[in-house]
């Protein structure tokens, strides 16, 4: 998508040299700085502290790091040794040991002279699909606005950063928002904060601005009231883990956000790539991992001189409690997002074969 | 209530001189600073500036600004310019015009010699009802909280800040914890920050710390999370009004929290004074202030050196939304606590004639 008017990535190869590139998004919405990494080790680092973030991305990240270590040496312990610590940078995500082992099963049958390129062939289409995947889900997306728009100004409402930051580019919830507006249809984006790390008004709002979307940031807890006040015609999040059975598992107030788009009539999406359903697990038994109280006791910004500062804003004596997620029962979902189509919750088992 | 363990009021007359004194409410919770005011003038500024807020202490305030415009004179002209300006220092404050119009009330028909001291009994004795009003919601919601403690620890959820800061003492939605904490009951208290002038965080937080009542912050997103893990067994909040069929007009994010409330079988109380009731509006008509986006986008802390800060916290080209309440509608609500009892919100208008 767009940042300045030029056209970007999250992650490339620069050209003519094996240097990866990224976006600091450490930095964002405050600098917009490009960080360029030579070795795996450095972007293990990169991934550890975040500068790349969002499952999808890390994917790509995570296979361009072992592209970097066939730079270095070919032998499989090298690759086996980067690999671990790639895993290892983000133990969580998914899609980071997915595309470390894809990787892996691609490499380590082929002779030692034909690894280095090649590692960087699979680690390019691991970008490419990904961003194809998520223009699939935009254009699924894009129908589905089109029949809630009608001719008349849409409001389509999201939460946290469910965008081309967290993807190789288009995002998950916010490729049918970015399709529509492409597509010349009026539309504007209530983007709420998300509070504790507040990633809707930093790099969502960030990101739609910088594509020229028109957004308006509300914190959180205006969102009821919004849609009481029929300011928003549809909601699309992204999510960490769908059930079989359509439940939604997502950024820490996602629920309450359902909540009121049910009390209101307001039709609620997650938009995710095939991959992110879990046919197995059941709503009880998502672990809701508790993050550090010190995002939600300290803040980031800038003051008056454009410097960085985090500033504590709360009592120093009172405890935070910080859990990362919640799971929004399916009853409150109208549908699945992905690039195969849209499903409602009844509909989504039967896409087991599918998806 | 309790401050480092003496015993503290919002605002009081200096011993053996006439100047009042108030808890600076702007430097909370980063410093604890009286200040003492000796002319109207000074309190109108307090009240423009925020120094003293919560509409129940406003009213307090004004009636104390009277009093000390009788230092200054005593004809009619002076009390109704004073009047005039503190009527005007947060004009959308129900309370304030009130408690001014009394005080106009009494001293008026007074011969000129009798004026000052009049001024100061009735400004105490608006200040000294409004505690044992406060005292009384206590009471009343205590004998509330005793019906869900049954023994066991209780989690009580409250939003924004309806505490003893708002009012002389006490407070409105805490004024039932502070009677259940005193009463040697088992509770803790889960404070929504209530983004976006965090409210909750500052103040809520640093007086239940003050007062030794365990408590813990949490986004406001995590309501909904903590509800449907059983961590919640009741919501209190206060109200800016309540409609005679029981809507609660109060801090944007409170319709969340009881949404939230319904859907996982918890208890929703607001707790008010009879006067927040407003027996001729509907909610359609309830007017809801749009605040200034800067609340949303600037955020105030202390760095680790125990600076303060103002930092913008998203971008500066995002434009931010800050509608400042939201209404609950009576359906999601359980009851409402007064000074006379708890009612739920059928019983309600039955009682027009006592509240």
């Amino acid at each position: 998508m767009k940042v300045g008017g030029q056209h970007f990535r999250t992650i490339w190869v620069q050209e003519n040299t094996h240097q990866v590139c990224v976006i600091d998004q450490t930095k964002l919405p405050f600098a917009f700085e490009i960080l360029s990494l030579d070795t795996p080790m450095q972007m293990v680092h990169a991934i550890q502290s975040m500068q790349v973030r969002g499952a999808p991305l890390i994917g790509a990240a995570a296979a361009y790091g072992m592209a970097l270590a066939s730079l270095q040496a070919s032998h499989d312990a090298h690759f086996e040794l980067t690999a671990k610590m790639l895993k290892a940078s983000r133990p969580t995500a998914v899609n980071l040991a997915w595309a470390v082992e894809r990787m892996l099963h691609v490499l380590l049958p082929l002779p030692f002279e034909a690894r280095q390129d090649e590692a960087w062939r699979e680690a390019e289409k691991i970008a490419e699909e990904d961003a194809a995947q998520c223009q699939a889900i935009g254009q699924a997306g894009l129908a589905q606005i089109r029949r809630h728009h009608q001719g008349k100004k849409l409001n389509i409402m999201t939460h946290c950063n469910a965008g081309w930051l967290a993807t190789v580019d288009y995002g998950t919830a916010l490729a049918p928002v970015y399709a529509a507006y492409d597509a010349g249809l009026d539309i504007h984006v209530w983007v709420s904060e998300t509070r504790p790390r507040n990633q809707g008004a930093s790099l969502t709002a960030w990101e739609l601005a910088q594509h020229g979307v028109p957004h308006t940031i509300v914190a959180d807890n205006a969102a009821g009231h919004l849609m009481q006040k029929g300011m928003v015609d549809m909601v699309i999040v992204g999510a960490d883990r769908v059930t079989q059975v359509g439940d939604v598992c997502n950024k820490i107030g996602t629920y309450l956000k359902a909540l009121a788009a049910h009390d209101n009539g307001v039709p609620f999406y997650a938009a995710v790539p095939g991959t992110t359903i879990d046919w197995k697990i059941a709503p009880q038994d998502i672990e809701i991992e508790a993050r550090s109280a010190q995002e939600v006791t300290h803040m980031l910004g800038v003051d008056e001189y454009d410097q960085l500062h985090t500033v504590r804003i709360m009592p120093a004596e009172s405890a935070a409690f910080n859990p990362a997620f919640d799971v929004t029962p399916a009853r409150l979902v109208t549908g699945i997002i992905t690039e195969r189509g849209v499903f409602t919750p009844v509909q989504l088992s039967a896409q087991q074969a599918k998806l």
